[in-house]
């Protein structure tokens, strides 16, 4: 614990170019932490992009015969604002109530370190060596966007060859249910750009003749959803696989009030969206559309009577698996054309898009994981799946071929992102225990007896 | 000339704290220059509020049974940004091709000069003496927005009395066509907020069950207006009173092509609105929607995937004779209540309002302004209307009880607002020789007879 207190010490705010600096110990901290541990190669790759920050490497590699873990984490954090509404500062690690307080206690820091003192106990417990093959790939701009692992993977795609990718970074559905995340979102991020008279115009002398960038605007986005939340652009259902039989009553028999989650976590006077679906399968397994700030015009203090000549909106669909984000974003593009009103040019751009992910919980890696959160933690394992986009999976899937097994020891009310982030230290220990067991699950007996 | 190019060097930007003392400096340009030229009781008149703007005073009433004119200017300015679009300085005063360049040459120091300089030249000519009284209200607020004026006319209504009000801030239909303003749109300006989660949310984990407060203000705008420009808010054309038959002709045979407005001032592929209705009609005679701006979500570099919790419009309608703006700001209200769809609470925030005006063109007031302007320009006075709002005519009628006779000497094209401000000279000349000749035009010969 007091080696991940001083990690939770380094401010790695990877957003903010002010931090670099404390990014970078964060990584030579993660670096020099591993080769102690007894990990090889253990080395910081920086990228010759301006403002990038490194990744970090290390393995062990003298299991002939066995499976190899590509074991990802990320050693950078969210910035910790609003500062003032933290009741510990979030770079002074504080233990309360069995949690540890600290940005990144979760996300990732926290997980990460459950990876690493995993490989680090094993290789202690056994003089040196590891029932498995492991690779530490450790990036610093989770959190920012940055390109660099991307770039990086699909460079060495040959020397990051593995089995199976573990990443623990998710949470838990609820405590004490151990949980594998099997599904993930895809995205396509846009803007939505409007154009309509030469320069912004007077209410007074225009108003009723020009076109108003904004009300286009609003008009595109009201003809792309309904109210009841049936996404209304051509085609964008037609290839969604719906979540199997199976997969939909596991999920049934999840503890789960949508009630409570409408009023402790949404807190709006009511939920939204597709009534003929239910709440956790509108999150997992369903598309969204959702638009999110609308650029244009005057929204200081005040009264001004401006009609805007041009307006931006971001955009973004959620995919699920069976969507392709390629085809996603062209129907998207032709929904804005059809839908733009007289007067305006209306265009959509594409931002950044990342597959949906599917993982086949019948694979092997995917059972070992669920054996061992099993032995862990009791219960049984629940598999869930997460409406958020985690593009390394798909690029893992892509570039080395490779599932991952998404395994989180998180809590949902963690607070990640936000003010008072936290890690439930009992699950921290846990999770370090049941690495060391699936690790030891994943060794195939037969390959590693003598001849 | 000389005295206004000082005037105009004075950076009395209202609008900006910064250049308060400007303002003022401005204020007491005019008090001393309308003292000097004979003027009475010149004085400077506080606001006790902080940060108001004084109105500068002063009268020659010594016409004994003559009309007394009430003649309304304001010194202050608009902002001169952007500053590197203007070809010489804003606040150094060029003469090009016949124009005077300079922010406030035509909105309004120049068009207000007019007033000082053709009751200067008369009490010169005539030994101190003048063919009717007038009073100069002159405020300093008008580009900010500013209370001060309000308060003061309706507290100080009886020393204001007049026969007509005389305000000379409007711009003359085309070149060389004499007009006269005889109708005004009202305003009804306002916020349209909506309220959905408790915070905002992020739309991969809540993405199709939690509202989006940006996408409902998108549906609620929507619903507002129809794509051909007609507003969908119950009874708001009930009371519209149409232009009278005369005066519909009257703008037929005005020299306006709608071809080259739409590229030449609005530059948008097309014009929009309510197509049964020509151009001037809809400016000039029918109400519009507009929506001026939209706060929310994230709008900065970048994709972030914030589901927002809130969502603000501001929004206005202009208003035409008949409609009353207590009555349109209730049915806005209402039909933004009924247009909201489910899981966000929304309502309409008035903020301000302002009557549509008409004005007689059978008043002898206008009569006798058309002919001093038909002698000083030639040719026959158009009566044009105006799509914007001009809330101190509607305070004199309401608390003065005397009707305005709105009077331009600027052009279309002064570029008031907008970097490269300026005003015809021989305009200005001509705007001179035609307030000289309305006072003596309004001299109601029989009364000044000796008994």
């Amino acid at each position: 614990m007091d080696d991940l207190i001083s990690f939770l010490r380094i401010p790695s705010i990877s957003a903010d170019p002010a931090y670099s600096t404390e990014v970078r110990r964060a990584a030579e901290f993660v670096r020099a932490w591993l080769d102690r541990a007894g990990l090889e190669n253990a080395q910081l790759i920086d990228s010759p992009e301006a403002g990038a920050h490194p990744i970090v490497y290390a393995d062990w590699t003298h299991a002939p015969g066995q499976p190899t873990l590509l074991l990802y984490g990320h050693y950078d954090v969210q910035p910790p604002d609003p500062l003032e509404e933290w009741i510990s500062p979030p770079f002074e690690p504080t233990i309360r109530n069995g949690n540890l307080y600290a940005r990144g206690a979760a996300d990732d820091k926290g997980q990460l370190f459950i990876l690493m003192e995993s490989v680090a106990q094993t290789l202690r417990e056994n003089r040196g060596h590891l029932p498995v093959n492991v690779k530490f790939l450790i990036e610093g701009e989770e959190e920012s966007g940055g390109r660099h692992i991307d770039r990086f993977v699909t460079e060495n795609a040959a020397d990051l060859s593995a089995d199976a990718a573990v990443i623990c970074d998710t949470a838990m559905f609820a405590p004490e249910i151990p949980s594998i995340t099997t599904g993930l979102r895809g995205i396509v991020y846009g803007e939505i750009h409007v154009e309509g008279a030469a320069h912004d115009l007077h209410s007074g002398d225009y108003g009723g003749v020009a076109p108003n960038a904004l009300e286009a605007t609003a008009q595109i986005i009201a003809s792309l959803k309904s109210r009841d939340g049936k996404i209304l652009i051509s085609g964008i259902y037609d290839r969604v696989l719906p979540p199997s039989a199976a997969e939909l009553e596991a999920w049934k028999r999840l503890p789960f009030d949508a009630e409570e989650f409408r009023r402790r976590e949404v807190g709006s006077p009511a939920l939204t969206g597709e009534s003929d679906f239910d709440v956790l399968t509108r999150i997992w397994a369903r598309p969204t559309l959702e638009v999110h700030g609308i650029l244009g015009g005057y929204t200081g203090e005040g009264a001004k009577t401006v009609i805007p000549a041009t307006a931006t909106a971001k955009i973004s669909l959620r995919l699920v698996p069976g969507q392709n984000p390629g085809e996603v974003a062209s129907q998207l593009a032709s929904a804005v054309a059809a839908a733009c009103p007289a007067g305006v040019i209306a265009q959509f751009n594409l931002m950044h898009a990342a597959p949906p992910c599917l993982i086949d919980p019948e694979n092997p890696f995917v059972k070992k994981a669920a054996q061992a959160l099993e032995a862990a933690f009791g219960g049984s394992t629940a598999y869930i799946r997460c409406g958020g986009s985690i593009p390394i999976v798909g690029l893992f899937e892509q570039k080395l071929g490779i599932p991952s097994v998404l395994l989180g020891f998180g809590l949902p009310d963690d607070q990640i992102h936000a003010p008072n982030e936290k890690l439930l230290i009992s699950n921290y220990l846990r999770g370090i225990a049941c690495m060391i067991q699936y690790y030891e699950l994943l060794r195939i007996t037969p390959l590693v007896l003598p001849a």
